[in-house]
């Protein structure tokens, strides 16, 4: 087993590593970046080293000064936590090359994911559904009417060269491909000097599920069921369950297979997710794998009684796994409280927490870096506590949910909590009949602004 | 369902009880003394009642006040918590004098377990297990020794009119007991004024280890097995685990049985707790039955995901129990954490928390009514946290209580926390052998003062 472990994080995670590492009596090293000095994994590390000035780009992204940090103080493993340097495949090389255990995926593993044309390429060869969609480009429009009739409505047509929606159509019927194919076209030309065009199956009412995975060194893989992230703001999650409302148990079995699968097919070491978007007949569609640990992992091990972090050190010094999956057996939720503004178009917030209280009780788990008297740096994400909730049933989970977002109190700063509070009170949320599109017509409540 | 129901209890306890009452959609009623005007229980409940000035019997004792209190409020029911009111005969049957909804056991059931003698008479009738002894006193040296040979050694010799250890004696062999007995009697007579002794068999090596019961309004109780509470100080209990280290499956079937027995003899509703003491051959004896909610429930409820105060809320509310008996999945601990001063015999500190931060993430929970800048008031009794730590296995428990008592920061006032962090490392306690003698030998090492 590793003897020390430096952890190249900051905040909750880098806190949340180093908590299991003392559980596990091995030995930790933080770094930090000027601007982190007073931040808690700092003071709860056995050995600290500043790495750098605030910008992460002088320090958390600093490769040279990690690992001079972790040659300096012995360390024989590197937790990258996630963000930052979690799914750098350079690192992990780097990491391997001067004998330091990266906890996390291979050079190999991370380029093979971490690109999502060859990610799709690669899943699709493992068996794993993905979009389907047109191979490359297409010459005309006789061949998308073929394809699209072929592949069923509604499609979509997507510029290669595009972004921000330009040069993109939706197609729900075929005497309106023709028409769309040519405006696409146009537009795409004309916004981009490139008129091409592809065609991928269009996702109704696309709801954002993930599967967790381990991998050992031997090449098996197991599941750990599945987390509904689909309320999300600009592809940034806010609030995470599982078990997903809009899980069957026929459905997890198939998408738990696909994603042991995926995993077993690149002989994936590690924690890692398989991302599935999931239409409203519970078809799935490999989105993308994270090759790392996430965020939202609390809501997995609060119902199956699991502590990945220490799964994913045990698998790194090279403890096999039984193969077993695991079931949900509560249910979960976890919300993100950022420091940012809900009422004023999630602006962030930093600056000094003057006073914090953090509920607590049956069914209560918090995971926070921040206290009273921290001062958020403008420079992170803006991330600074995730509330989870666990109870035997949705409706009790939800419950609980609203009596903690009451307690909690952060005072200083604008947080997300009343956004929270309202979002357990929505109508769709309650009915667990929310999907991808959820937040684009949320509006807040200015009834919740006294919890601000 | 209750609408509206009153908590007569402060500190922890009634934020617990609040919290679970909002979890339920019921609404809560706070009472308070002039002292506890900031108490969180306060400013959580729906509304609140101060209920006189400080010392208990002016307040959190007061029937009348409490019960006008609850009349003015529109209460529909009082929960009681634990001490103070909690396991008053009278105050139970004024409740339902009232109307108001005891949430408890009855005048009735509490009369039967308040008084230890009548306790012990009913659980031989009921045919759980109690301390053999003799019926009575003890008529001449011939009786005893009888008595003695029947039982098997060691057995204890008490005055009847006895306490603080005076008129007491051990007797572990035959050729002992003539001696043991005149010196006893001697004693006795000299120090009470009467001599009559009684025989109990001594129960070698003893640990306290209890089964938490729920019982219905149609007499059905089921348990959900045991905590083991022998880390006591002068009776008071000190840090509880559960399962017990000392237990075996066979044991706590037996153990359970006869406690579900002892619950459905006296037909009795709601959570109490039967508790035994064991010896050394994992022989069981009752002691006493606790007929309210306990200070060390939580324990119970991390390993069984169950809520108790929930529970006990249903089963008032006429709610049948299934009659399933429960079983530890996991190891929980809990540790009190008391405004005392472990350097100093205990001492009560109270004061004002000048900072406190509490540790966090997976598998701990705090139940606290403080925060920074609370004034804990020298009143009422010193517990001010109780921290759980709940894992897969006993020395996970023990390792993550040792991380989270290591994050715990209070400052202002002592706390126990450095003698809980010494404990966890202890020998005795690491491998699980201890009995309600463990503390008569301890003694704080100040390697761990500067965690006070």
């Amino acid at each position: 087993m590793f003897k020390k472990i430096l952890i190249a994080n900051r905040g909750e995670i880098a806190l949340r590593v180093i908590r299991t590492c003392k559980e596990m009596g091995i030995k930790t090293v933080a770094v930090y970046s000027t601007a982190d000095r007073e931040s808690l994994h700092v003071r709860f590390a056995d050995e600290a080293v500043c790495i750098g000035p605030a910008p992460s780009n002088q320090s958390y992204l600093k490769i040279p000064n990690i690992i001079s940090a972790a040659e300096i103080t012995n360390a024989d493993a590197i937790h990258p936590g996630y963000g930052f340097l979690a799914e750098n495949a350079k690192f992990s090389k780097i990491c391997q090359e001067h004998n330091i255990k990266f906890i996390g995926a291979s050079e190999e593993q991370i380029n093979k994911m971490g690109d999502k044309a060859t990610a799709k390429e690669t899943m699709k060869k493992a068996g794993v559904p993905t979009i389907p969609g047109s191979e490359g480009l297409l010459d005309s429009i006789e061949e998308a009417k073929e394809l699209a009739a072929e592949m069923g409505y509604p499609v979509m047509l997507k510029a290669t060269a595009g972004g921000g929606g330009k040069g993109m159509r939706a197609v729900w019927a075929e005497d309106e491909i023709e028409k769309a194919y040519e405006s696409a076209k146009q537009e795409a030309g004309a916004a981009f000097g490139n008129d091409g065009l592809y065609m991928e199956k269009l996702i109704e009412e696309p709801r954002h599920i993930e599967i967790q995975v381990v991998g050992d060194q031997k090449g098996k893989a197991c599941h750990l069921s599945e987390r509904d992230c689909s309320v999300q703001r600009r592809h940034q999650k806010l609030t995470e369950e599982t078990p997903s409302p809009f899980m069957t148990d026929e459905l997890r079995e198939k998408m738990g297979e696909a994603a042991v699968k995926a995993a077993e097919y690149i002989k994936y070491e590690g924690a890692g997710t398989v991302e599935f978007l999931v239409d409203k007949d519970r078809n799935f569609y490999f989105m993308e794998m994270n090759t790392r640990i996430q965020v939202e992992h609390p809501i997995t091990e609060q119902v199956i009684d699991y502590d990945l972090i220490r799964e994913q050190i045990l698998v790194a010094a090279g403890v096999a796994i039984s193969g077993k999956n695991y079931f949900p057996k509560l249910h979960s939720i976890e919300c993100r409280i950022n420091a940012e503004d809900p009422y004023n178009d999630f602006r962030p917030s930093p600056g000094k927490i003057t006073n914090l209280h953090a509920p607590g009780g049956h069914g209560v788990r918090i995971d926070t870096h921040v206290y009273s008297g921290y001062i958020i740096p403008p420079n992170y994400d803006s991330m600074i506590a995730k509330l989870i909730t666990t109870a035997q049933t949705r409706e009790e989970a939800i419950n609980k949910m609203k009596r903690a977002l009451d307690e909690f109190i952060i005072e200083g700063v604008k947080t997300t909590i009343p956004f929270h509070r309202q979002l357990m009170e929505h109508p769709d949320y309650i009915s667990g009949n929310y999907t991808t599109k959820f937040m684009e017509d949320f509006v807040m409540d200015e009834k919740y602004k006294d919890e601000a």
